[in-house]
Order: C-alpha cells, then structure tokens, then sequence
C-alpha cells in the first residue's frame, strides 16, 4: 500500500514539474518531438511487434473476444498508421499562447487572454494501443503532461510505445516525465490519482460506462465524460423524402458501433404514412431490425414492438427504435426524456422547424440536414480529437487540442492604479 | 429527513423544468425582467427594510460583528444601489445565442458554435443580503435557473427580496422557478443539493475556506471556487521606482481586506538597496507592518520578521511581507510555491522580463505595470461578476456571464453523409 502511494504520488509530482517546463516550450519544439516520435515507431517496429506479440499471447487469459484481440494487435501497416496520425498533429496549429480576446479599458489597461495548458491530464484508458500514442501526442501538442493509464491486456505494447514516446522527449530537449505510463496493473492505482487533485487538473476516462461512472463518482479533480450516445433523427413533415431516407440510413449503418450512429428514428405523423413504408424498406434491405410504437407497426408490419426501454438503449448494432410523434415539440420532448444529449438531427425544408429544433433540442451537437455521424473533430475541423465530451462544463462534444487548453488574463498597463 | 429530501428534491426540480424554459427566453423579455425587479426593489422598499430590521434585531444571537451587523444592513441609499446594479446588468449584451465561431467543412456543412446556458446554478453565499439581486440578475441574464442558499443571519432580507424578484419573473410571462431561495437554514440541505448532479449543473460557493472546502468536498457535479488572493508585486531591476512605489501602495492598501490586494512584495537583489528604502518609508506612513526576510530587515530596520507561513498568508489587512530575490526566476519560483495562482504583478522596463513574468507565472491574471487591484470583472470590462475563480477549469477569474455559459455545435448541411 505505501509502495502504491509512494509511486503515484511520485508519478504525479514528476508530471507537474514536466507540465511546468511544458507550458513554456515552443510550438516548434513539441512538433519536432511528433516528427521524431513518428520516425521512432517505424524505425523500431520489430521492437513494439514484438512486445504486442506477449500482449496477444496472454489476452485469452484476460478472455478478450476475437475482435477485441484483433483491435488490441500491431501490425506494421497499423504502425505506418500510428505514425501518420503523430505527422498530422504536427500540422495544426499550436493553441498554446494564442490571444484568445483581447480590450483595451478606458484607463488604457489592455486585457488579454491568453490560452495555455490544463496541466496534468491523466487519461485511463482500454486496450487498443495506438490509443497509447494519440493521447500522448494531444497532451504534449497541447502543453500538458500526462498520465496514461491504459489497459492490462496492452501493457507490454504501451511500456514499448511509452518508451519510444520518453525517448523522444528526451531527444527533443523536453522534459522525460510530460509522458508517463501507469506501469502498476493494480486497480487501486487509479484511485490514489484521483484523489490527488492538487497534482492532476483533469481526468478523461475513456472506456465502459462502469468505469466512467466510477471516475466520475471518485474524482476530486475535474472529469471529461464520453458517456452514451442515443442519437435520434427526427424527420419533420417538409423534409424532403429522399434526402430524410439518405440520412436515416447514413445515421444508422455508416458504421453502427460508434457512439453518434442513430439509434432512433422519430417521424412526423403527418408524413408517416408517405415516409415509413419507403424508408422502412430500405432499412430492412441494410439489414437493421426495426422496434416500433403501434403507430409505426400499422404502417411496417415487419417491425418488433418497442418497449419503454428499448427508447433508452444505446444499441451499437443493426437495431433502430422508431416512433411517430405528432409534432416537433412532441419529438422535442422525446429526445429529452430518452436522449442522451450527445448528438440529435432534424430532417427538413422549414426554417421555423430548423429554428425550434436547434434552440430547444439541448445536445452537444445539433443537425440539420446532416447525418449525425458528424458530429467528430475530425468532421468539425479540429484535427484530431481526445473523445466527445457529453458535459456541458468546459468542453462539450469532440475534444481537441483546444479543449485541453485553459487561459489566463495578461493585462499590460503602464502604471495605472485603482 | 425525509422532508428535506422532498424539499430539496422538489426545488431542484423545479429549477431544471424553468432552466429550459428560460433557455429558450429572449434577450428583451429578460432585461425586461431586470427593469421590473428594479422598479420592485424601489416601489417596496420599506417592505424590505422591514424584513431586513429583523435580520438586524437577532444578528447579535448569531454572534455577528459590528461590521458584520452592518454589511447586513439594507438602507434606501444600498437598496438605490442594488436597482442600479439590476440595470446595469440589463445594458449588458444577451450572451445567449451567440455564434462564439464557425468553420465550413470541405463537404459544405456549416459548423458553428452556439452560446447556450449552463443550466441550473446553486449559488451559495453569506450574509450580504445585496448578493442575492446580484446573482439571481446574473443567473437570469445568462439564461440559467438559480437556486439560492443565503446565509441564515439573513433569511429575512433574503425572503423578501426573493419574493420581489419571483413575482416580476411571473409578471414578465418568465418562469416563477427560474429563481428560488433555499429557505430552511438546515444544514443539511446543502449536502442534499450537492449529491444532485442530475440536476445542478454547476455549484457556486462563495465565503470562508471551510465552506468551499465542504462544497468541493462533496459536490458531485462542477464547482467554481473562489479560494485564497496571496497576491504578489515583483518589483524588477528595470522597473522605474516612482511607478513601481506607486503600484505597491495601491495593490496593497487600496482596500486591504479584498482578494485582488497585494500580500507579498518581491523586489530584485540588484535594486533592493536603492528601491527597498523609499518604498519601506512609503508603506510606513500608509500604516502597512512590514514582514521580512534577513536581507529586507537590513535595509528595512523596522520590519518584522517573516516567517515562512508569513509568506502563505492572505492577510488581508494592512500587513506585507517582503523578500529580496536574486533573480526573476527567483520571483517565479517565490510565487509558484507561496502564491494561491490568483493575481500576480511584475514592475518592469524590460521586454524579456516581462515575457517571462507573464509566461512563467501561472496564475489567473498576471500583470505588467499595474496594480493587482484590476482583477474584477468591472474593470476587466465584463461587466457584473459573481465571483473571481481560482480553478483553471471552465472559467478563470473573473466570472461574469459569458463564464456561466457553455456552448453547442450546431451544424446546416444540405443532406450530407458520411
């Protein structure tokens, strides 16, 4: 227990003096250590296949599934892949030190303000190591330490990352500890650092809800949360039938496992009749399973009843709960009673219903006309991203560079007083 | 027990069924709120002087000062004074709705950000019976529901301004529970509200240490914290002395006993011997005791000596402690260590050392060739302020309306898939 305390308190001290000589390094220095870091997991490639090699051959132990096996492994194409997501964070722009607003008050005082770094980010994550290599690198290009937590079932692949990651620190003349692994599997761990609230400014788990509820419930220090993501497409009685069934489909089967794939389908009643058969079939014809009210049963025979819950459910799968409401506060309401508040589009040509829809519908992100797989930093421009935050405090919806970031006020005068 | 849970349970609530609604609310119907309130807090004044009297008459039972006694005080003159501060708060710019930025994607959607309220704030305060306008005026403005926890030595003002202020919420067609008062003095219930993270989407405590301990102790949801000032003015060997003698004596004794005043003087080994004199002799007849450290006393006879809790403490009154430091990074080492990361002053000529200063110090305002008495929302130009944050979370110092915001992508597409 005292070895446990020692060493993470020893981590986290470590992280706030390296986030302390971080805040103050160049745009230029974090980019050549990206640069650097790449070239490090192609040049040594055998190296890091080889330590996912023993992470692959105990992960029937921890009883991974075959596709979680699949996603926990390196291959040299994936590296290559790792390597280009490090070149591309090189490219966008440095946040730190960008005035984010400036005024200058009648004494002549000029007020900024300035963004700089959170601090110490300790990031707990599962198994897909790559993970291991993208955090690390927001975290640095943002001027924060880090922490990283990653699975059991990865640890010999991120010890091999993380020592390539240090490495390169060290080689670019920033400091060793801004990138730390949490090298203990203990569970406890995890609890001695988010207590520590004085040492870590922010904890992001990214990984099942048991355990995002968990850090949310433990953490002294502020938490970005990626929880659910029940996504409805509401398709107003204007929308144009066509683009309603594009979008539906988009919505749902782009790739159905992600958090801002659809999981329900809300119609207009006024339409029901003109709309569910023709995008019922095509839903059936993609291979989803349709649960429906009574309403949507009379017009889709083929459709399972929806019961209470399954308007709750996140389902990551080919299965989409549909309902007819009788207008768009009726879907309004909805979307608020079941939703999760992570990402909700409306289909339709009525400015009116656009307007009401955006200002009442309270999710991270709003669609009109637009598949609600958008709603990604990647999509929405912020290159690259840490996780979709469904807070409302601080960072809501995809979390980049910018969003790690905080500001301080500089006020510049020339001797004014009070 | 029980009766509490109900109680509490039901004004939470409450306050997120009018916190939608008041989303929702334009500009003009608030402000028209803000005029209303005004006009009431004028029209009913001997109403509230009344209520207030009997605050007054037990203040002795609760054990409160003299100064406390009359800082509870409600007089025409402060109740002219609170109608003004409704409206200046009604010329300040609506925040709600704002387009903070926007980027079109190669695909064409339009992708903006969207001002939105944060919600639901459980605002809890002392004694001062004013606070409570000021921030049910600053909640309502930045469209969030506010539930109210006074101090009991005030329960009456506070009762009968509340009144005031829900009867112009129904008059101007405004949801009555956008604003409510906690109205048991039970201890208790503050735990209960801070458990309601489904509710309450933000705490804000402003008072004693003890209190904002407890609160961020047991808050489950966010808490913006207003800690410590152990302010600093580091005179360096570049500064001009009359403008750095001039900056001393208004950071400290322009009104000891607030956080933004000065605690703490730091002045560069190089000019200590010529600058040290003429500012000791200055402070000296400004009635400030000098603390300080061996070098300080052997140019300042008549300075105490600090000790090193000295160099911890906000004593918000007419006592400094001064040390010689052999260099700027000296400084910035002093204030890492002993400042609360509050306000922090440089007096310099020198463009690298003030791009040091303000690099290196990491505190929510830092500033050039001013007084540390500038970080407050007014004279930053924010306007009205509920507190000055110490967190580096969300929001940073001065909190005024756009702080009790948050946002939410809102973006138009025209059908496009993913």
């Amino acid at each position: 227990m005292t070895d446990l305390d020692d060493y993470t308190k020893r981590l986290a001290e470590q992280a706030r003096v390296a986030a302390r000589k971080l805040a103050a390094a160049t745009g230029g220095m974090k980019d050549v250590w990206l640069h650097r870091a790449a070239e490090l997991v192609l040049s040594r490639r055998q190296e890091l296949i080889a330590a996912n090699e023993q992470d692959v051959r105990l992960a029937p132990e921890y009883g991974l599934t075959s596709a979680a096996i699949d996603r926990l492994r390196l291959t040299e194409e994936r590296l290559v892949g790792i390597a280009s997501a490090l070149e591309e964070i090189a490219l966008l722009p440095n946040p730190v030190g960008e005035i984010i607003d400036s005024n200058v008050r009648p004494n002549g005082l000029l007020v900024t303000r300035v963004r700089v770094p959170l601090g110490v980010v300790f990031f707990i994550y599962e198994s897909r190591p790559n993970v291991t290599v993208d955090a690390a690198a927001i975290c640095i290009k943002s001027g924060n330490a880090v922490i990283l937590r990653g699975g059991k079932e990865a640890l010999h692949s991120n010890r091999a990352l993380h020592r390539l990651l240090a490495e390169a620190l060290v080689a670019c003349g920033l400091p060793e500890h801004a990138v730390q692994l949490v090298e203990t599997t203990d569970r406890e761990a995890v609890g001695r650092f988010l207590k520590m609230s004085d040492k870590i400014d922010v904890t992001i788990p990214r990984g099942g809800k048991s355990l995002i509820e968990r850090v949310a419930q433990e953490a002294r220090m502020p938490v970005i949360k990626h929880f659910d993501g029940v996504c409805h497409v509401y398709v107003d009685q204007s929308a144009d039938f066509e683009m309603a069934e594009r979008l539906v489909i988009n919505s749902k089967c782009q790739r159905p496992g992600v958090c801002n794939a659809a999981e329900c389908l809300l119609v207009h009643a006024a339409c029901a009749e003109a709309f569910l058969p023709r995008v019922g079939r095509a839903l059936q014809q993609a291979g989803v399973e349709l649960r429906g009210d009574a309403r949507t049963r009379a017009l889709l025979p083929f459709a399972k009843s929806a019961t209470e819950q399954d308007y709750r459910t996140e389902y990551l799968e080919l299965i989409l709960s549909v309902k007819v409401v009788d207008s768009l506060e009726d879907a309004v309401r909805h979307i608020e009673e079941y939703g999760s508040h992570h990402t909700d589009a409306i289909v339709t040509n009525d400015l009116n219903a656009a307007t009401l829809f955006t200002t009442c519908v309270d999710s991270a992100a709003v669609m009109v006309n637009a598949s609600t797989r958008f709603n990604d930093g990647g999509e929405f421009g912020l290159g690259a991203e840490i996780g979709i935050s469904t807070d409302r405090f601080h960072a809501r919806g995809p979390c980049g560079l910018k969003e790690l970031t905080t500001y301080k006020y500089v006020a510049h005068g020339s001797g004014q007083t009070k």
